[in-house]
């Protein structure tokens, strides 16, 4: 951490501040330049509260030097991590696609989907069970009963599963039916969520939040990995900026970025970042392109009558024609889908 | 409602949707211009699902024309609410102060705050026993055990309290020791939270999201609302931009757009707005000036040594200095500190 | 100037650095932490192109601590700063209004509402003769005549007059009519503009960029100064975020933070901020409260008829009323309207 | 254009905006329904000052329904545009890379890099003769003698060349140098310089703001077009938001948005867009991946040495590596490089 002092800081406001650092158990490191003094903090700095010193007189500003999450650091973990849902493993060398519908809406429904984007090359089969929605008034899920179907149709078709939870309630009974767990946008920083999902030892997807900074992500997988739960996989889904050409803004340099910062694997979830099936497989493309380790789809039997998320729903004879244009870039980045490119 | 249709959209297409509505057991109005056809829908929409819409063919887009909130809503309810915390209302002609600590960190310090903020004319007294911090290393909150300062100098002062809940225990917990409580912009969506808060009845006081739309925000307050607890106060405390010389951008305007839609009161908190002491006095006197029903202010006893947050908070004397200040301001505006301007 | 090494950073890494530091002529000051080691710049940093030291190996991250403005700086600068314009002085004490139509659409129009404006209390008439529209096919101004209807209207009124420029051409025409040019918030980057306008001598206000940060904000008015031209008046309204209730969304922060970086007066312009006429007096209200030098507002003879930002503008009555109102709060920051609170 | 009443609306101001629009030979269509009544105006909009509208009593909201733009709209001219530069040609089947410094630093500077960028396989060399920098004291680019540069380095490789342009001046001035003139991203909304690029019939590459929509973008590619200039070509290169990770956010989904929208070609920048020449090559993969018609890449004999953007520009080694990761994807997308993939 460095103190970066004002123009003409007086010689007793600097001295306070060494003094300070000092009685904290830590050294302080003086440099002086020609207009300003700055101040390296040199220590565990676990030990003070540094934020604060932005308090004490004549301090201009503080500079952190090292990122505060340590687990889902690639600094300290430079390997790339695997992380193992049901019978596939999500990770360098293959493209793993979730995909299924936006909201479980019933039982033949859900088996529909599930046999069509399993047949079209996909592992692991979402869909919500517990829906946060933006009014009280639309549809919230069919909770406990959209577990049970997903489970059916995991075993039904030998699709892994993956679903959202919002809360201790849902969390609990989401571990008993599905093979992953999904913390969705709105939750990335409800953080007594985020530490449960660590207690439960299950993977977690873990969406960014609408407004959270790469750094704010990997913190919160931080709090997942802190208590004991290494298995995180990151999916950019979209942030919100000005432009309304599109539901979100997806931020696909953040794959890179999050490749140079963090062992953890990334996916990328083209339909709530662009809102619109139009642009879904284009940006599925780019992702695939830039590094992703997978995606998340939405997929609906029958997108104009879907009870949420329609307009981004692909039909099946869209993703099918997704999987088979993905294919060869996946081929180009060395990977392939996981279970052989596409059955039958 | 209203349907926008495609430039030279098939008539087959216009029928498909008349159809679609008609029997939805709603009423198709067309409307048929030199280019372009619209489509009004006209009844009950809760009975389609009217996202979807934009999936049938040769849409080009849907725009609503009613608000989704309805017991938020000033058109359905013209009168300014008042909402009673412990011994205090909050609403129009008041001006209402909520000062203290970020973080409770102990009983001497809470109590010392307090008495300082109740001599200057607050009224309620904040401070956080569960803190929702980006980093899992960060000093996290006392819990129950803060919850029960807060209580102790709630009476020991006669102030009214608030403390913020961040999960399912969290609340229990709150609700039996203080007299308000507050959703925190990382929660903002938690619709769980939202519900549970609803039904507890106590008073809520909801803060906006960092990315959170107005009209996200009184939704949000809907789902409290319909869970039979009107008691709602919406609490204004930035919002995230590009923009980095303030640790978020208030967004002042929220206050007459806010006043204009909903019937519920609107305070700033100017201190988590800025993220400095020095913004904290002129943007207070902002909010008085635009209309806010009231402040919520750091307030720390020390705020070089705070365990959170003390970059933001005022000194006894800077706050003492702001209730002078804000005075004549609040007279302006017809209103008044609820126990007279300034006890001793 | 900080470097921030690159953990573990290789020893011949860090001294490439403080070589090339040293032979440009400057001094390189070594902290070594744990686990990171930092290199202070000392000296004049203009002989070294700063931002390529981060191409260096092992190098994390540059950290200025200087701002590159200087003229503009208050800390070389401590006093506020006064602008002559016309007849009227723009600075600390008093609160000065500029008002009129967004587009002067004619003579007899553009008199009409200069004598309203000025019986309310208003010391400089705004009006567009060159509009900055975003399609082609909008009202473009009436140029040059409506430059001359300006000067005519600043005559037979006694009011100064301000008139956004866009261009060489506009710039040279303007000069000769008006008492002081505007940087429209398109232009606020338009470096060859704002050295032109820095040549003119003239007195300028320069409206803040759509998604300008106050540090570039203040860039762009060095660029004005450094041509030698003190007469610098810089404009907040309104900035561009993910929020649509309001038209932009006003950095009200600005004001204060503004107060403590520059010695430039400051105003605010509420009705493009907000871009509806509905907020314009609340907003004004909280500009004056939290600082602010003046206020920039649009008023229309008839806003349902007006060719440009009608939605915006206020009435002859509001605007009168909105400087009934301001005089108190003005009164309480200490500031007069220039030439007595109100004429008739 | 719809407009949507409020609820209640008082009979008489329904009345009177019908009025309003027959009077402007116009139609007014109205549809009244449960709650809310809309009227959608038919025929030539453009006969009226259509935002205005919101003025009139009881006026809710204002609907548009036809975009502005109409030379720029993919529903007039539904196949893709191809734009000739020099002897090459942007559009559909090709992959467009121009490359080069961000900014001339000197004769054998710019050949040194026109030649490698030409053997790798680039068609348009990039150079900036007049660079717009945030400070004034920063480097502002060699002005003419940049241009004769340029125009030489053409002519040494065979190479098409652009250059940015930022005035009057400049504009005329590189008309006699270069083939293709570049508007920025700081200059998108300087209509009259649009308007002068759009009167030099010169191929235009137009930069997308820094905060502006794409509806806001293709106006002002519609103001170019709109002086007998259909020679554009749109460049995404970054959008400001509130991450700080990468420089710019890259909008990737502006690239299928505007392929949906309009005929004109659209290319990436990733190195503008990104900041760090780390990711440059992941993102210039996802924008082939996802139908971009070329790129826009930074190369530096000398990064460390640059005068400009040393940080994310690539040196000739990694450009080479570059494109030749790049040809397969070309070939994915049915595109190739204009003059064979790759020449020795």
């Amino acid at each position: 951490m460095i103190i970066v002092m004002k123009p003409h800081a007086a010689e007793n406001s600097i001295k306070a501040i060494a003094d300070y650092i000092q009685n904290s158990g830590l050294h302080a490191h003086l440099s002086r330049g020609t207009e300003v003094t700055i101040i390296g903090v040199v220590g565990d700095k676990s030990r003070l509260s540094t934020e604060n010193l932005i308090s004490f007189k004549d301090v201009d500003r503080i500079v952190p030097v090292t990122e505060p999450y340590k687990l889902a650091n690639k600094k300290f973990h430079p390997e790339p991590s695997r992380v193992r849902v049901g019978n596939t493993v999500i990770g360098p060398d293959t493209l793993t696609v979730m995909a299924g519908p936006c909201a479980v809406e019933g039982e033949e429904q859900l088996l529909g989907v599930a046999r069509a984007v399993k047949a079209a090359g996909a592992t692991i089969l979402r869909g919500g069970a517990y829906k946060p929605r933006t009014s009280p008034y639309s549809f919230q899920g069919l909770e406990e009963e959209g577990l049970k179907y997903m489970q059916l149709a995991g075993k039904e078709t030998g699709l892994a599963t993956v679903c959202e939870v919002v809360s201790h309630e849902s969390l609990e009974a989401a571990v008993k039916y599905v093979d992953m767990i999904q913390i969705g946008a709105r939750n990335m920083q409800n953080f007594f969520l985020l530490k449960e999902a660590g207690r439960s030892g299950v993977p977690v997807l873990l969406k960014r939040g609408l407004s959270a900074t790469i750094e704010e992500w990997l913190n919160a997988a931080e709090y997942i990995i802190s208590e004991g739960n290494p298995n995180v996989v990151l999916c950019e889904r979209g942030i919100r900026t000005f432009e309304t050409a599109t539901r979100n803004t997806l931020d696909i340099s953040a794959v890179p970025v999050l490749k140079e910062r963090t062992h953890l694997p990334v996916i990328v979830d083209p339909s709530h970042a662009s809102g619109s099936y139009k642009y879904v497989i284009p940006l599925a493309k780019a992702a695939v392109a830039c590094g992703a380790d997978g995606l998340m789809v939405e997929v609906h039997n029958d997108p104009a009558h879907a009870l949420s998320d329609g307009p981004q729903s692909l039909t099946f004879e869209k993703f099918d024609s997704m999987m088979g244009q993905l294919s060869p870039f996946a081929k180009l980045e060395s990977r392939s889908f996981p279970q052989g490119e596409k059955t039958e």
